[in-house]
């Protein structure tokens, strides 16, 4: 129980807090640490749970409460969601659950910022999970910002298993990226959100099926300048000083490890942290 | 704590108890529903940690032990492990832990048996996923039968994600089969063992892929023999009468419930039931 708890006083030396269902969140991590290079970070991937896109929101919920504890303990200054689907289940909750204690980021609303900004009055497209198009939360927060843009959601559930299995820039991902992309729901988008955090990996093969004319719209990138912009804004950006980076994940398994590289661009090391015992 | 329990007298009216790590495992209660339609079953589809083929030995054990506490809560003769990974990361702890509470019975030992005795001196084939392939358990059993099998396992991770997606029988799950199967470990196999209970769903697909020519060694119908078996040997076959079904999942959602079809053939009511909390 942690009840009446009064404003903490946030350190800019204070680590970053990063979560996602499983490892796909080191593309955002990624990011910041080329956009922010002397932040401490703190990333925790619930590879026990992984993926989240099928899971409940309930579900989702209740490992993010979790892992927000865990990432309390450690002093985060800043708690980004770097997954659609717990970004969708669990932000207002997690908003109202850590209160003044950390600043929550999700990868949503700078997206949605970023569209209603630079893509007024035209048609979008969108793929991501099931629980994040199912949720509805992108039109749904895009309405607020009355930007007059018209979303085409699409839910593509084979992609983010594809990617951490390994298949990309193959003649399989060519095929069921394909499939996904023909799909009537997206004939004549202007843009393409990639809302789930593994895609960037496949950027290049959705490019090359659009031949280039349509623009995609990466959130990790998007993430990291939200992400520096309420640092700067709150002077709590960390003074120039070697990071240090920290990776802890639900379940431990060589196979993760080994995927780190994928989306992190290196090799790291995973620590083992069950939420639950 | 459960220490020093006697030995139960277990009832022919009580349930078989059946797991697995979602919904796959319906196959294999499908295959028991048929061969021994008196019998009441419990399932328990662990849909919050799905799937379990990424996932580390010690995980799969730890939902093992609070999926047995549940069956054996509702009074279970029988437990079916109807999960190859979770067979091979946690048969033997499990019947450590159940003791004489109630029989356990998994999926791969009535394979393996089946195997020595219909292809000794041949060579075969195996398809799963990584934690059941890198698990070394059908080359390890099959051993210790001296059967003189040639076993050829090769991990095939995207097969039991893309069944669940929903993509079989069409382009791109051909394509994905095709992949696999051309692989060079698979050269000139005898028969081939589907080492996961979701494969029975694209049986007819691989069974084209190999023009009929290589004969396909389904662990369902194999597991509910060996269950009847088990029940006529103790004189513990449920007496004729309307069975009771009932289906539990650690995470409720309706594209769950809407794929039990697939897998069991009917739509059935799935009940939430979360192992931890």
């Amino acid at each position: 129980m942690r009840l009446f708890l009064r404003p903490v006083k946030k350190h800019a030396s204070a680590p970053v807090g990063i979560f996602d269902s499983g490892i796909g969140g080191l593309t955002v991590a990624h990011a910041i640490q080329q956009q922010l290079p002397h932040e401490n970070l703190i990333y925790f991937g619930d590879t026990a749970h992984l993926p989240y896109g099928d899971k409940s929101e309930a579900a989702i919920q209740a490992y993010s409460i979790k892992i927000a504890d865990v990432l309390l303990k450690h002093g985060c200054k800043v708690i980004v969601i770097a997954c659609n689907s717990a970004s969708s289940a669990a932000y207002e909750l997690l908003k109202e659950y850590v209160r003044h204690e950390a600043h929550i980021i999700n990868v949503i609303d700078p997206m949605v910022e970023f569209i209603a900004t630079h893509f007024a009055g035209k048609t979008i497209g969108l793929i991501g999970t099931k629980r994040t198009v199912q949720s509805g939360v992108y039109p749904r927060r895009l309405e607020l910002c009355h930007a007059q843009v018209t979303l085409k959601p699409l839910a593509t559930p084979l992609l983010a298993p594809m990617i951490e299995e390994g298949f990309f820039n193959n003649q399989i991902s060519h095929e069921i990226i394909q499939q996904y992309l023909s799909d009537e729901t997206l004939a004549g988008i202007e843009a393409l959100v990639l809302a789930c955090t593994h895609y960037p990996l496949i950027q290049q093969e959705i490019n090359h099926y659009y031949q280039g004319a349509v623009p995609l719209l990466d959130s990790a990138a998007t993430v990291a300048r939200a992400l520096q912009q309420y640092l700067q804004q709150h002077q709590l950006l960390a003074p120039a000083a070697t990071p240090r980076h920290q990776f802890f994940v639900s379940d431990y398994t060589d196979s993760f490890e080994a995927a780190t590289q994928l989306f992190f661009k290196k090799q790291i090391r995973l620590n083992h942290y069950p939420l639950w015992n």
